[in-house]
């Protein structure tokens, strides 16, 4: 059941699943006697041992991945925020479903199924210098979406998103969470040049300003500066992490949508990875404040899930040479001389 | 034909053929028309357009894939400068043999094709505080091997090797090619312990003492303190550019190698990217003096091509969202306000 109100969600929060320590200390001792040298292949090693520990079993398996992306409009978007036009969400949801965008060939590649959820497109959240993104209703409702959303079986959750101006959400969440100047938390996005940039640090210090008597809460953070997609994205995580269900974070807007439930509770995040350091400059260090660090850097910003699906392919590969390697014994190779 | 003296590796390196820049224009000017803000796919692109270029060829393809591993056995191993035995070097050629390995997990995941070359694994070569490691004759044979071991066609290489004591050697040419301080260039290997390590430093300075006068010619470097594996890796690497053909460098032994042919012509590694920063640390300062920017940073340092196959993935996402996405016209996607 998706909770219905804050109060359910603060309730779930408080009831956190525990990895599962005896199937991670599995994959540890068996990558022990694989024939390598003893940490030799890095953070593979510490990437399949996660995936025991929140899938509960040793070996992991990766045999249904999915990638969760959700879409939603932004009434920021009309403050100029963005170097594109609010359109572009609808238009790329259809190239989602079209197959043509950057996510359905790496979702591809990566053995995953995309499933893509618009969020009530036709009707933006409201400008939040204005007003509170969202009503209470409408906050619930997109994170109750996000949190059904969740595949059964899933053996591991890639989360991504799309939404014209949802960079500039994102920051405003980050600097109401982690305080800082507005400069530190905001970016070029898709794409804005200096001026652009500028509008965008005072859009997003205006909304500070015009929330800051309620932004003690994670909650009404997520209601008065984000977006749908930035709840459902909180909803699914939180869905993952009672599974639990290893989930993979894509870049900085998943980034603050994790943050929300980390600031309402720093373990909620155990069960999940930074898949890719963002080009936008602010990922950096939002990951930082999380404690994760990030699989890959590879300079992409574009979001949709893009980097998480790449990260997928390097859990592949974890779990190839986890499960697939001979042992010492088993291919009469000699340990370490002084073991 | 492969070359047959030094002075005809040299005469080879005079005469480079340059990348397709008409190639890596196309690739380019396509992907400013696909569905994403400009640049938003970062490394995912530059790689793609590189492929072109090496490939001479836009749209490139990852049809024909090949790992090359090069294995050899060190007569400096006796002098305690592992943390495995020597006998370990065909062990692991057998388990490569087996399927046993990373690298033949890493290698199918990737669809890369593994060749392993074993070097006249029964007669290590000298040790190189005492001697050349080899012989004119025997640089030249294991250089030639290399050369020869391109697969026709084939659109990316993946270099790799095994070879106990082969960091020591890797070392001893940095620090030969390079300068500094021995202790910049050796590190743990396969896990050396501290006592461990300051034996590899000392053999390494020994190795340089006793072949200082030389040290000017890096065919001699590479005669002198290499071995077998690494000519063969730089005679590979010479007839990959020469060809020419994209290569992906895996760790610390294989940027050894193209150290080599780097010191002899600046351009000869125009063709090759950095696959994986070693957790040996000295690959960071190596990386750094030939001018590359490792893809992937996951604390590996196995060598056997496993970061070079990793790579490989990146690159095959790299061509999946270059070829694969639709255009802003195809997908009716609007473009950037501002242009």
């Amino acid at each position: 059941m998706s909770p219905t109100d804050f109060a359910e969600i603060r309730e779930l929060l408080r009831n956190l699943p525990a990895a599962d320590e005896a199937a991670r200390a599995a994959a540890r001792a068996r990558q022990r006697v694989l024939t390598k040298p003893e940490g030799a292949l890095g953070r593979l090693e510490e990437l399949a041992a996660w995936l025991a520990a929140w899938q509960g079993r040793e070996p992991p398996r990766l045999e249904r991945v999915t990638a969760l992306v959700f879409a939603a409009n932004h009434g920021v978007a009309a403050r100029g925020v963005s170097a594109f036009p609010a359109e572009v969400t609808a238009q790329m949801v259809a190239n989602f479903e079209a197959g043509g965008a950057a996510i359905n060939q790496l979702a591809r590649l990566a053995g995953a199924e995309l499933q893509v959820h618009a969020l009530t497109l036709t009707q933006p959240t409201a400008d939040f210098t204005a007003a509170p993104a969202m009503e209470i209703g409408e906050c619930m409702e997109a994170f109750a979406r996000g949190f059904a959303a969740l595949p059964e079986p899933c053996d591991l959750l890639l989360l991504g998103e799309m939404g014209i101006a949802n960079t500039t959400a994102a920051a405003a969440i980050a600097a109401a969470l982690f305080g800082g100047g507005v400069r530190e938390w905001v970016g070029p996005g898709t794409g804005l040049d200096g001026a652009g940039l500028a509008r965008k640090a005072e859009v997003v210090a205006a909304g500070l300003e015009r929330h800051r008597a309620a932004l003690g809460e994670p909650l009404e953070v997520l209601r008065r500066l984000g977006g749908r997609e930035i709840a459902a994205l909180a909803g699914a995580l939180l869905a993952a992490r009672l599974r639990p269900l290893p989930v993979l974070l894509d870049g900085y807007v998943v980034g603050s949508a994790a943050a929300i439930l980390y600031a309402l509770e720093p373990t909620a995040l155990d069960h999940a990875e930074a898949a890719h350091l963002s080009a936008e400059p602010a990922h950096r260090a939002l990951l930082r404040r999380l404690g994760k660090v990030p699989i890959l850097d590879l300079g992409m910003r574009l979001g949709e899930a893009s980097g998480a699906a790449l990260a997928a392919l390097v859990l592949r590969a974890a779990l190839a040479t986890h499960t697939g390697m001979a042992s010492f014994a088993e291919a009469g190779v000699a340990a370490r001389k002084d073991t």
